[in-house]
């Protein structure tokens, strides 16, 4: 509130707020914390902080196949001679894919959108990669695209795209399974999330 | 959680993620997060972003009267004439003296202290802007400290120190009220607050 009336006292401290400020989820007021956290760092230590921004922007690629960040032309997944390539794991992004690495049961590959259709962000299918999607999916050995998309109204908009444009290929279609978290008691779940995990019960495996 | 389990793919966006972690109240989510966000990002704007902070680190110096931030020798509020120099206000960062400044009604001058003694956190009496507070207070022409410290326990026993160490300099030490906030219903506010605006009540001014 007092950042709109007060000036702060210094056009190099207001620059670096306004840039902080720039991230997602960092509003002014934290911004300025941050700052004067930084303003009372060793400035070789600031120094190290902007860059490795620096380098990271510079140096990292989007993957040449999957559009995961990479340092090389073709990320080490892509690259990875044990993964499975029959199948691809649709994610909006690198995040998406760690979570599901993190589990280490998936020997498949990725492909990572950069995003979800929202018209209300102004981001269209041609912001995303699908076209390189189609034309993965379409090449000889693909045999299942899992669409682990976000459970929104943007990703299920998404899975509806892709699933319209990789219809041609005959491939298999398959999507994340939602239902009640394991170890969330029944009583705690959304409405949604029981009711999906209802329409979608399996037998029971014993 | 998956971060401790999966290796980030690439180590110039580990190495950027490290760093904004280094950030107070950036854990490592938070960090992929904001470093992804810079990844898709203009090289350009991710430069100007890095210069800013470098810049300000480098640019920005304590006002060696106040020890607020300034580009200058002496701070603004420092070197305005039209300042009241026999009142000095001691503040822990200069957020809290934007937040005075932005009231708009404190004519007087500024202390910055650098923090609060906190044992726990290691910061004590020599880690602050002490010494240099006495030399001030002791200098002809102030009249008046206003300890406008935080109301925790560091901040009490900073303030109870600073009083210890200007006792000798018989200047007028005042702190500001506390009491029920403004527009506060007295049924909200918590019991330290209240008891405080009963023990310091005022005459009724009508």
């Amino acid at each position: 509130m007092y950042l709109r009336k007060v000036q702060i006292p210094s056009r190099l401290i207001e620059a670096a707020v306004d840039q902080m400020a720039t991230l997602p989820g960092i509003g002014r007021r934290t911004a300025l914390r941050l700052v004067l956290h930084m303003l009372g760092r060793d400035a070789v230590r600031v120094r190290d902080f902007a860059e490795a921004m620096v380098a990271m922007r510079e140096g990292v690629k989007p993957c040449s196949t999957c559009h995961a960040p990479t340092e090389s032309e073709t990320c080490a997944t892509c690259s990875d001679p044990r993964r499975d390539g029959t199948t691809l794991c649709v994610v909006e992004d690198i995040r998406d894919m760690l979570a599901l690495e993190a589990v280490g049961e998936y020997r498949g590959l990725y492909h990572v959108l950069g995003g979800v259709i929202s018209p209300m962000d102004g981001v269209g299918p041609a912001d995303l990669h699908i076209d390189s999607l189609v034309i993965r999916t379409a090449s000889k050995g693909v045999r299942e695209v899992i669409l682990a998309l976000p459970a929104s109204m943007e990703g299920d908009t998404t899975a509806f795209y892709l699933a319209r444009k990789l219809r041609e290929t005959e491939v298999l279609l398959t999507t994340l399974a939602r239902g009640v978290a394991v170890g969330e008691a029944l009583q705690y779940a959304d409405e949604a999330t029981l009711s999906r995990s209802l329409s979608n019960r399996i037998p029971y495996a014993g």
